[in-house]
């Protein structure tokens, strides 16, 4: 079998590697940029060229060494990550040269694949970088970790943590669609302006100009609090819980502010409130979900299609810039999803 | 209608009554033993002598003048509290003198009642003073807030914290009837003993006696932890969160060593160990689960009656040790469930 290409094949892979374990915040110098030779394609192989990369916070927990629910990136290793490419040369015949893919390839320009977790992506029906956000990862974990661990019912309120990031600007637009009362917690005036104005929450603060979180959420919250999606945790969590309600549900999706610090940074242990509000905190992994994924991007996409989930992309230019991309997502320079676009 | 009666009528109650809202550890003088004239009783009224009244760690918090999930007591009030007394004269058809009930008519010697929300108790099956301890809100409590909560199934580790009290006993205890590994947590090495010896908990430690809580639930728990019920709180739950299974299920029934502080005590935070375990903490109220309780009561009976279940009861003497009783039992003083006995 000849392998059918697109176009000339390139020799040489550009690949970030893990340089070293980061001491809070990553720094640039925590990656290296390497070269690698792409290999001649084996039966069953694609080769795909990377067109965007994902970049999320949860990766700052796979360069610790510390394995949690996956395997750590050791040093020296590819940096992982979700990714949507284009098949550039193909020897199985389920792909051809044009195909657009997303998968899990990693921080690299280009990938050799034998097609296994590939999935092929439309560009007439969505632009292709969602498969890295609202019709990817951060939208079904938006989807499963709100409706199946908070369960919301109409007229709850729901408050949400990292309201302006890939994961939560979309939980504010699902609890209106539940008919919630929605409030949201961000890091600067211009997104708390966004999901106020253009997203339908309710309300919102700035948690970075804002010096009582307690009060701040009474006045926000002034029925209390039902439903808590907290990808942030530390000081806003620590204010959320005397204001929880009788049989509240807190998901667990994120601790964005604990994911540099050496060590846990002492804080208020929520047991007392869980136990006179019979309230629970639950904490989930999006692959628990991976079943029923057909299930929510499927009503993520006539969402959007209605008009009732709006989504923005924060786009990085350049394969070099992928680290800078990260540490931006970890100090929220982001609105909505961050990609980085390859060309 | 003439009241039957089965004795001499007494015409001066007792009552304890709430004389200051305690700071820190409660003290006999937050407490004013008080002297009340019995009234003659109304059509359907009943005047009950207390024979057993019960003392629980939750009293502490209706000291303290907030509400939470129920109404606090305040100053000049009689404490509140499940009570066993013998009907002594009656004007309501549905009662006998001699008659034994239970009900919630706090720490009095006599009270009045309309007969609403008493249980008639047979002393010929189980000894009365059981309707406060494993047949009684205790019992139910360790039934429902592990059963319900923690969802065990069989060949799991489940850690008890309070282990050797009226419900933590009571959960050791169903953990193994419902093929678990049960390791408790104790404050004296005679629970330690008790538990392992008397209850069938495959081990346990005490607490006060041990230096690094991670180390030594590491060596009892080798394949970690997939339920935790929780009675104490504090630096032991701290200890637990790094040794959660995934979908490990904490079930928060108490928090015991925080109930006397000024203010709650920082520590650690769980959200990040619930997170990449997957896990819940959730707290309940047993009042929740009150239309099951003669389900679980039943249950109980019934593996009371096999010799699955064994229960221990710590009595004090005399009326006026209701204030002394209730500090033992928030200072761990009480083996299985404390009562002060009343002749």
């Amino acid at each position: 079998m000849t392998a059918s290409t697109a176009s000339p094949v390139p020799s040489v892979n550009r690949q970030f590697v893990l340089a070293a374990r980061p001491v809070g915040m990553p720094k640039e110098s925590d990656f290296s940029l390497v070269e690698a030779p792409i290999p001649a394609l084996a039966s069953g192989q694609i080769l795909l060229h990377s067109t965007y990369l994902s970049v999320d916070p949860y990766m700052r927990g796979r360069m610790t060494g510390i394995r949690t629910y996956a395997d750590p990136v050791n040093i020296g290793q590819i940096m992982v990550g979700g990714a949507v490419g284009k098949v550039v040369q193909s020897l199985n015949p389920q792909f051809q040269p044009g195909d657009i893919v997303s998968g899990y390839w990693g921080w690299q320009e280009y990938a050799v694949s034998d097609g296994k977790g590939l999935q092929k992506l439309d560009a007439r029906l969505a632009p292709p970088s969602t498969a890295l956000g609202v019709l990817g990862m951060p939208g079904m974990t938006a989807y499963f970790g709100f409706l199946d661990i908070c369960e919301p019912k109409p007229g709850e309120t729901v408050l949400v943590s990292g309201a302006a990031g890939a994961v939560g600007s979309i939980v504010g637009q699902i609890a209106k669609i539940k008919g919630c009362r929605a409030v949201g917690v961000a890091g600067t005036d211009d997104k708390v302006a966004w999901i106020t104005r253009e997203l339908g929450f309710d309300a919102a603060f700035n948690y970075k100009t804002t010096e009582n979180y307690v009060e701040k959420l009474k006045e926000l919250c002034p029925s209390g609090i039902d439903c808590y999606f907290d990808n942030v945790g530390g000081a806003v969590t620590d204010a959320v819980l005397p204001l929880l309600n009788v049989r509240a549900r807190i998901s667990i999706c994120g601790q964005i502010s604990q994911y540099n610090s050496a060590k846990p940074e002492p804080g208020v242990r929520p047991y007392a409130f869980l136990l006179t509000k019979q309230a629970r905190a639950e904490g989930f992994i999006i692959t628990q979900f991976m079943d029923r994924f057909a299930e929510g991007i499927a009503q993520m996409a006539q969402w959007i299609k209605e008009g009732k989930i709006k989504y923005r992309e924060t786009i990085v230019e350049g394969f070099e810039n992928m680290p800078r991309a990260l540490i931006g997502v970890l100090q929220g320079d982001n609105t909505g999803k961050m990609v980085v676009a390859i060309r």
